[in-house]
C-alpha cells in the first residue's frame, strides 16, 4: 500500500514528464518496427508508406555512395566467411519462416553494405571493373524499376531500340560499315566470347546446330598464352574440348607472336585437325597487352579462319582518339567482345558481342518457338531479339550505358579513358624510380595494368618473392585493395588496374606507400619474433 | 531617344515587377539545365548535387511505381518501332558526341518509363514474370549501388554467403538432405537448363571437357512436346544437336506421357543412340502443366538417365503447402531449374540451377585460372564460386531474393502463390460460365495459366478463330495486356498467366470484359463497312 501511494503521488507530480518521455520514446522508435512489407504497395493505402520506406533506403544508399568516394573511408571491412556466418553484431544471414519488420530490413541493408566492398572507392585497384558512375547507377535504378525483359519488342519497346542504337554506334566505332554488323548484349565477357566460338563453328559447319559435333572433324581454336580462359571454357562447354584450343606463345610483353600463330595453324592442319577460329586479345587480363590484330588478320585471311577480337578490357580505348590505334585492325574482326562495364565504367553487367555478318546470330540460334515469337504480331517482329540469343529472357543491360552516353558523350568517355591511362603511366614512372618496387616488365603500360613486386630492403638484388602476409595485412587494414597472381614462370606479383575515373595521382601514391609501410611492419615483426 | 525614355520610365515604374518575373523564371527553370554529370560525384563538391539529382530521379521512379499499381493508369502506351525511332515529343534515342545536361537526362528517364510497359500493373497478364515487388526493388537498388561481382569472396563476401544460404534453403525445400546439393544462380532459366544438360554430359562422359564430342557416341536427350525450347537450344549450343532431342508426346492437358517416354528411350537405344538425360517440366510455359515426376524418375532409374526438372515456372509452388504436391517426386531429380523471378515475384533476373551431386559443378567447369582464382589466398577459397560457372564475372542476383525472403518469410511466399492460383481458378470458373469464351482445355488449371479463345456471337458453335485485330486493338487501348500463341493443332489462343500478387478478381473480370467489348466493337465496325 505504501509503495503504491508513493507511485501514485509520483505519477501525480510527474505525469506531464512521464507522458513527455513516452512520446519521446515513440518518436525515437522507428515507425518501421511496427510495419511489415504488407503495409507497402500494392496495399490499399500503401503509397505513402512505400515512399517513406524508399526515402529511408535512399538515404542509406546515398550515404554509402558518398562514403565510397571519401578517401578516409575504408575500402573494405574484411571478415572471414565463418565470422560473417556466425552473425556479426546481429547481422543474421539465415532465412526466416515468418516475415521480419521493415526496420529490420533497413538494418539488414545497412549491414550488407557495411560488410561489403566499396568497388567505387578511388583506392580500389582490384578488378578490371571498378568505379561507381552515378549516372550509370541512376540508369540501373530505373532499369530495375521498369523490371522487364529483352526478349520481345512488346515488353521492351524502348530498351530494344536503345540496344539497337548502342550496338550500331559501337559497330561504327569498331569501323564496320552500315551494311555490316549485328550483335547482342549478354551476361559478361565469357558468354560474349562463347558466342564468338559458337558462331564461328556454325558459320563453317551449319549442320552442327541440328546434328551435333559427332560427325564433325576435330575443330581447332587458337588463342594466346596470356588470353582470358574463356576461350578454353567455351571449347569445353560447346563440345569442342579444351585440349583443342591451341595456346600460342607470347612475347615478354604478353602479346601473341604472329609467326607462332601461323606455325601452330600449319602444325594443326598437318595433324589432320581443322582450324576454324583465332582469338586476338585487345587488352589482356594481367599485362593489359594488345595482340597485333592487323598481322593476325592477315594470317586468318590466308587460312580462312574466323577472327575474333576479345576487347572485353581493351574496347574502351576505342573511345579515345589518343589510344584507339592500339586496336588497329579491329575492323577486320569477324566478331568482337567489348565490355562497357570495364574500361567505360558502366555498372555491372554490360557486355556486348558484335558480329560482322548480319543475320548470322539469328540463323545460328533461332528455334522459332511460336508460343513466344509469334510471326503474326501487329508490329515489325524483327525487333523481337529473343531468338537471336542462347538465352530466352534477357536482363536489360543497355539503359545505364545509353544514359551514360547521353551524359558524357563520346568525348566524355574518351577523356575518362585517357585519365585512367595517365594514372597508370604515373604509377609506372613512380615504380621505376623506387628501389623498393620492381616492375614485372619494363616497358610502358599499353593499357592501365601495371604489374610489380614489392622488394623489402633485406631482399634487394634477390629474385622477387611475394609476401602473402603483406597482402593479407592490406586486406585487414582495408584502406586499399589490389589483386595479385602468378603468371608463367613469374611468382606472385601485384597487378594494379585503374578503371575508376575517381582515382587521382594521390591515390596511386597512397597505394605504394601503404604497401611499403605494411611490408616494413611485417619485416619488423618478423625480426622481433626471431 | 524617345523610345529609350519610355523604356527607362517603364523600368522605373515596374522594376519591382521585372525583378519578380526574373526570379520566378529562375525558380521555375530547373537548376539541372546548367549542370552536367561532371558536377556530380566524384566531383569535389559533388555530394550535395548528387543527392539532389537522385532525389529528382527517385521522385520520377516512385511516381512510376505508384502509377503501376493504379488501375486507371495504362499498362502500356503502344508505339511502333518506327514511331519511337523518329523521336516522339523530343525523345531522341541517338547517342551524342557532346554531353547533355542533367535536366535532359531526367526528361529522358521520364520518357523511357512513359513509352515502356508497366509489368507491375495488376492488369498485365502477358508474361510468366510480372508484378513489382517493392522489397525486391529495394534489393535491386542496393545491388546496383554495391556494384560488384560474384566471382570471388574477396569482392562479394556478403552476397556469396547469401547465395549459399539461399541455395541451401531451396535444396531443403526441394527435399534434398544436407549431404546433397550444390548450385548457382545464373542468367535465366534457359542458361539454367543448359547447365543441366552440360552437367549430365560431363557426368557420363567426363572426357568431353578436354576432348570434345568428336569421339563420343550419339547422345540423346528427352523432353516433352510442351516443354520449353531451351532443351533443344542447349543441345544446339553444346554440340549435341537439336535433332538429338527426342520430343515425347503429351496428354491433352500438356503432361508428358510416361509410357511414351519409355518407348522413346528404348527406340533410341535400338537405333544405337545413347540416352543420357530426361527433362521433366514442372509448369509448362503455355498450359502450366506438371509432368508426373515420380513415374518419370522410375523410368530414369531403370535406364540410368540424368533426371532434370525444369521448374522455372512451377518451382514457386514448392513454397505453398497447398500446391507443392504437384511437384511430387522432385527430390529424385539430379538437377532442378527454379526461377524465383517468375512465380515468386523477384525482379528480373533471378534463376537458380540446383545440382544434387556435390562438387560436380566445380569439376565440370573449373579451369583453375590462377590469375583469378589463386589458391594461396588468406581465406577459405572454397567460397570463390567463379570457377563453378560457365561465366567469369557474374551479376549479383541473390540479394533481392534474400531481402524478399526476410520480408515475407516462407509463409508469405506461400500465401502469395496461393492467391495467384486462386485468381486463376476464378478466371477459369468465369470462362466456363460465359458463352462468349471457350477454354482450350477443360480441366481446372494446375498452375496459374488459363488458355482460352474469345468467340464472337456470330461465330458460336463454329471452330474457334483468333482475331489478330482484337489483340492489336487491346495493345492500342493499353488498359490490359495478355499474350497469345498457337500450340500444336490449336489455332492462336489467349494465355492468361497470373503471377502478380497485386492482381485481384476485379482485374480478372476487367480482362474478360475488355476482350468482349473490343471483340464487339470490331464486329460492329466490320458490319458497318460491309
Amino acid at each position: 500500500m505504501f509503495a503504491e501511494k508513493i507511485l501514485f503521488d509520483s505519477f501525480q507530480n510527474n505525469w506531464q514528464k512521464i507522458i513527455q518521455k513516452l512520446m519521446q520514446f515513440f518518436l525515437i522508435m522507428s515507425p518501421y518496427l511496427f510495419c511489415s512489407s504488407l503495409d507497402l504497395l500494392p496495399a490499399l493505402s500503401g503509397e505513402e508508406s512505400t515512399k517513406c520506406f524508399f526515402q529511408e533506403l535512399v538515404n542509406i544508399l546515398l550515404n554509402y555512395v558518398s562514403a565510397s568516394f571519401r578517401r578516409n573511408s575504408k575500402v573494405l571491412d574484411f571478415h572471414h566467411p565463418h565470422q560473417l556466418k556466425e552473425g556479426l553484431e546481429g547481422f543474421r544471414l539465415e532465412l526466416p519462416d515468418q516475415p521480419e519488420n521493415l526496420e529490420q530490413l533497413l538494418v539488414d541493408c545497412r549491414d550488407t553494405l557495411k560488410y561489403g566492398i566499396k568497388t567505387g572507392h578511388p583506392r580500389f585497384f582490384n578488378q578490371l571493373s571498378s568505379g561507381l558512375d552515378v549516372i550509370g547507377l541512376a540508369g540501373e535504378w530505373l532499369t530495375s524499376t521498369a523490371n522487364t525483359n529483352m526478349f520481345t519488342y512488346e515488353v521492351s519497346p524502348v530498351f530494344i531500340l536503345m540496344e539497337e542504337v548502342l550496338l550500331r554506334k559501337m559497330q561504327e566505332i569498331v569501323g564496320w560499315s552500315e551494311e555490316m554488323g549485328d550483335g547482342i548484349f549478354c551476361p559478361g565477357g565469357t558468354i560474349s566470347n562463347l558466342y564468338s566460338v559458337h558462331l564461328a563453328r556454325y558459320y563453317f559447319f551449319p549442320e552442327v546446330k541440328t546434328k551435333g559435333m559427332t560427325d564433325l572433324p576435330r575443330l581447332t581454336l587458337f588463342t594466346s598464352a596470356h588470353s582470358h580462359y574463356s576461350v578454353k571454357k567455351s571449347a569445353a562447354v560447346l563440345g569442342i574440348g579444351s585440349e583443342n584450343v591451341v595456346v600460342v606463345k607470347c612475347d615478354d610483353r604478353g602479346r601473341m607472336i604472329p609467326a607462332e600463330l601461323e606455325y601452330s595453324i600449319i602444325t594443326a592442319k598437318d595433324k589432320g585437325c581443322v582450324p576454324i577460329y583465332v582469338n586476338a586479345t585487345a587488352g589482356t587480363t594481367v599485362y593489359g597487352a594488345f595482340d597485333p590484330i592487323r598481322v593476325i588478320a592477315d594470317i586468318c585471311e590466308r587460312h580462312r579462319l574466323w577472327l575474333h577480337v576479345d576487347a572485353a578490357w581493351g574496347g574502351g580505348l576505342l573511345m579515345s582518339k589518343r589510344h584507339r590505334m592500339k586496336l588497329e585492325g579491329i575492323e577486320r574482326a569477324w566478331s568482337v567482345t567489348w565490355n562497357p562495364h570495364k574500361m567505360m565504367g558502366a555498372p555491372l553487367q554490360c557486355s556486348a558481342i558484335l558480329v560482322k555478318k548480319k543475320g548470322l546470330l539469328q540463323e545460328c540460334n533461332q528455334l522459332c518457338a511460336e508460343y513466344l515469337f509469334q510471326t503474326d504480331k501487329h508490329y515489325d517482329t524483327s525487333y523481337d531479339t529473343g531468338d537471336k540469343t542462347i538465352q530466352c529472357g534477357r536482363h536489360v543491360d543497355v539503359f545505364k550505358l545509353w544514359l551514360m552516353w547521353k551524359a558524357k558523350g563520346l568525348e566524355g568517355f574518351g577523356s575518362q579513358v585517357n585519365k585512367c591511362l595517365e594514372n597508370a603511366e604515373y604509377l609506372f614512372n613512380k615504380i621505376k624510380q623506387r628501389p623498393d618496387f620492381e616492375l614485372v616488365f619494363n616497358s610502358k603500360p599499353e593499357h592501365s595494368n601495371v604489374c610489380f613486386w614489392y622488394i623489402p630492403p633485406s631482399l634487394r638484388n634477390m629474385p622477387p618473392v611475394h609476401n602473402v602476409q603483406l597482402y593479407s595485412q592490406m586486406m585487414e587494414n582495408g584502406m586499399t585493395m589490389i589483386g595479385y597472381q602468378p603468371l608463367g614462370d613469374k611468382v606472385n606479383f601485384f597487378r594494379c588496374v585503374i578503371s575508376n575515373p575517381a582515382t587521382q595521382t594521390e591515390d596511386v601514391d597512397f597505394l605504394l606507400e601503404e604497401i611499403a609501410r605494411i611490408g616494413q611492419d611485417i619485416k619488423l615483426q618478423l625480426t622481433e619474433t626471431n
